[in-house]
């Protein structure tokens, strides 16, 4: 008789790997297995995007310990006491038995293993294009080390000119910069208005104007009718409006679905995201199978609500509660997820925390703040570098929704900063005065995630409206004839000008040039400078004359997404 | 008759301009006048180093916006209406009458200005060191732009060869960089045992390895005992032990007093701390008058002890409030400080936020646990850079009292996040499962501050047991003769050694060799590697095989400060 306990995990990427190796952690003696569908273990996948770019060229380098060992079968049985079974498949869970069917997938051998703790870490599963053409050679997805490999291939072999990648999301993003940098010309296509859709427009505009700076094409609003192809061999992406991009290479990186096959076969619940339903526990509807990672639905913390959020950091956080809770007895708990997110473009980042509006709005939060903040993230003389953030805010608590953050600067301290905000449930009143770690080489004395706030503050007062450029936009479209006031000066007017019928007025001058502004004291003025500091400085000039209608163009020139007459 | 508000604001720096232009902002009609003993405005002070060293040349960058325009007095008159009096004293405050008496340096005349309110953003005096020969030339501080002009001219000129630094704290130690990179032969002298007094001794200690390991020469334990010189010109620097240091150039950097002298002679009430008492609204005994900035004393929000807190974000932060609330009655407050700081360091940067375990005994905390966590910033296929964390928390309630960081990876952001941590009054339990934005080129997937919660998660629930490198060698010093157990692989142990009688077991072979222990299972053993992850794996399996004493030498190789056998 065997009294230690037998502990299965499915799946060898990155939650499962983590449960296990926490488990072992916390038992000595258990008999833990790791099954694995593919040939490798404990991939790095959030890396594939910098191989197939060139970033760096050894490909082990994605596998193997921060001391150089790769995470093979041999390395876990020794360094872990781990058995990992890799090319081989979970086919069916019994949980009546307690049991779970293995497929060796290169001998067909089955294997019936017995467990008392199951881990079900199954991951993710691209979304596919169901249209015409979908099984052309030449299409792939970037999802598996295998995909990385071919990637980084025709990366390498530089025989392909054109490539096409289907999706603007953040894999999307990071493909079409890991292939425009292997020389190849690329077109993203997105479905919806805006590229990485955990930004609210303006922002993912920004990010997308830097994308075409770089050479990458977009086209957003439209599908994919179909895959053109000869001989079996892609040859060019056919357009819901009827272009056609000739292309050799697609890439699909429309997004992913929970891997949930086994366990709903299993009769394991699955909750309305499509995910594995689990307790805080990271424990199914089966008390003796866990889940954690990309296959499963976590809680949204900010709004209560489940969503799907297969993030590399959550699936680690994940697998570890799960495994001491299998090891141990539920003992710890993972509360859910904020979304944190972030991704690299070019030389921008881009990220989000939180809510964006548009999720705020969805969420059902009417009462709402929002604002948008350009900066550099460094003073001038440490050459600093640009952020534009946007905070959405609950008005009538001050409570900080959610952030969004791009630009060439430091995005990942801003994120961060917000994420913890968010976390210890803090208000704008509390960001106002936060206690960040000043030195020129790091930031501004006044760092740009406090300035946001001092900014959200002044309009949660009512000492400043706002109007962000894209209602400006609306406004000057629909024939609206706002007095718009650039408050910059000459210098700056002649090297870079937005064009929409600004006047120029410097901050300077304007106390004693304010008979050039409209007479009428109710008469609609926007004010703007290169970032907006200046502009609400004219603001609070012009309000403290008398006139009555007085907004600030949020982030200024900085934050203009649309095309400037220089 | 004139009704409009008298705001006056004694001093021109960082507190001072932004108290005056955030009333200007509330009060468009008030009269604002900033009283300015030096020549310049709005210096960044905090950037003198970086002018100093080279790291950028245009002086005018340090005192102008972020679009190039200088803050002189026309500046602040005509962009910000606000009359700005430089080279001007103020010389006497008369409450009662509500005057203050300011002199003219260039021409001596004297002036008494009336104030409805006053703002006293006085700043700080450097400390002198008051031994024979202190006035000798060749000998300054960094504290005024005048300082800085002059020891940039010292490194243009390229004359001096021989520097001493005295005092080992920020200001020294940015200065050690500045002039060191200027090809200056540089000496720290510091009278404590350690630079950097906010880290705690090991970790300094790291930085003072580095700040050799550049070619700067560190003294500790040491003090000045006379300036040296010839001719009125200062020849070297003779220390308490009698070493003589021969120098051209020493710059006094042993720390700054709150400029009160004239706080003082009005009668307002100072603190303990030497600091003009003020309350949350930044208003000192006199409610006319407000004071802010590096004159002040602070709240510590951790402790609620006052402390004098000299930083250039909070002198902006505290601008802010003492100007609102000056213009428009007290409205806002300032919660106090959490000490959070950090400076560069040649290619390391350190900090801290909250308490040092050192600072936390001293204010009465008994019941702590710390940790060393060392780990990259990125991936290793993102070039990850080191980091050494030490976290200090309440064991009973599981509080983040106070985290420490130092290394050349991403100090800024970690420090950050904890800053907000501590801000939010979160616990071990909370930052356990933190959502920061990971993506490789901006993080691990488990970041280093969540992974420091996870290791001093595991310390408090009694899974690990932990020792600091310096308490390693303290034992090993004493005569001890612990069974110390590197887990690394032979490659590691050939390149990078400690030599302290350490068995070299890889933790992928410590299953099979565990006849190689210490037979007797109460044996002390303790265990590390080079971030000591695998040193912990290696204590769970001995103690999973019965053996009760072992420990983990936290931050394994990477946090040893001692000097290595390879």
């Amino acid at each position: 008789m065997n009294d230690k306990k037998k502990i299965l995990v499915i799946g060898g990427s990155a939650a499962g790997p983590k449960s296990a190796a926490k488990a072992r952690r916390l038992d000595e003696n258990a008999d833990i297995t790791i099954i694995q569908k593919a040939p490798d273990l404990s991939m790095a996948s959030c890396g594939y995007p910098y191989y197939v770019g060139g970033v760096f060229d050894d490909r082990n380098m994605l596998l193997c310990t921060p001391t150089g060992v790769v995470r093979d079968p041999k390395f876990y049985l020794n360094a872990k006491g781990i058995v990992a079974k890799t090319e081989t498949e979970a086919t069916k869970i019994d949980r009546k038995a307690k049991t779970l069917t293995v497929k060796n997938l290169k001998t067909g051998a089955e294997e019936v293993l017995p467990y008392d703790r199951l881990i079900i870490t199954a991951g993710s599963v691209p979304r596919k294009i169901p249209v015409p053409g979908a099984d052309l050679d030449g299409i792939t997805t970037l999802q598996s080390m295998k995909d990385a490999d071919y990637l980084r291939k025709i990366r390498d072999e530089k025989k392909i000119q054109k490539a096409v990648v289907i999706g603007g999301g953040l894999i999307g993003i990071e493909t079409c910069e890991a292939l425009q940098l292997a020389g190849i010309e690329i077109t993203v296509v997105e479905m919806l208005p805006q590229l990485l859709t955990f930004l609210d427009w303006e922002l993912a505009k920004l990010v997308e104007n830097h994308v075409k700076s770089k050479g990458a094409n977009v086209i957003t609003d439209n599908g994919v009718a179909e895959f053109l192809g000869e001989n079996g061999k892609l040859t060019g992406v056919k357009l819901q409006n009827g272009t056609e991009l000739p292309c050799e290479l697609a890439v699909v990186a429309i997004g992913v679905n929970p891997n949930t096959a086994l366990a709903k076969d299993a009769g394991l619940l699955l909750g309305a995201t499509g995910g594995i339903l689990v307790n805080e526990y990271m424990q199914t509807s089966d008390t003796d199978i866990y889940a954690a990672g990309d296959c499963v639905e976590s809680l949204n913390i900010i709004t209560g609500k489940k969503v799907h959020a297969p993030y590399g950091d959550l699936a680690n956080l994940q697998g570890r509660v799960a495994g001491e809770n299998a090891a141990a007895g539920n003992s710890v708990t993972f509360p859910g997820t904020i979304q944190t997110g972030i991704c690299k473009v070019f030389d921008f980042a881009a990220g989000s925390t939180g809510l964006s509006e548009k999720a705020a709005r969805t969420a059902g939060y009417t009462d709402i703040e929002t604002v948008i903040n350009a900066s550099p993230d460094k003073p001038g003389f440490m050459t600093g570098l640009l952020l534009v953030t946007k905070i959405v805010v609950e008005r009538k608590t001050g409570k900080i929704l959610g952030v969004q953050c791009v630009g060439p600067g430091d995005v990942s301290k801003q994120l961060a900063i917000w994420a913890m905000a968010i976390r210890g449930k803090l208000t704008v009143e509390d960001m106002i005065n936060a206690d960040l770690p000043y030195a020129p080489p790091f930031s501004l004395a006044v760092d740009h995630s406090i300035a946001g706030a001092h900014i959200i503050q002044n309009k949660l007062k009512g000492r400043m409206k706002g109007i962000s450029c894209a209602d400006v936009k609306k406004k000057l479209d629909a024939g609206e004839k706002p007095f718009i006031l650039d408050t910059r000066g000459p210098d700056e007017f002649e090297l870079m000008r937005l064009g929409i019928g600004e006047h120029l007025i410097p901050l300077g001058a304007l106390r004693s040039r304010l008979n050039e502004l409209p007479e009428d004291k109710s008469a609609e003025i926007i004010c703007f400078c290169k970032i907006s500091l200046r502009g609400y400085e004219a603001a609070r000039v012009l309000e403290g004359r008398g006139w009555t209608n007085v907004k600030v163009m949020e982030g200024g020139v900085m934050a203009w997404p649309f095309p400037r007459e220089k």
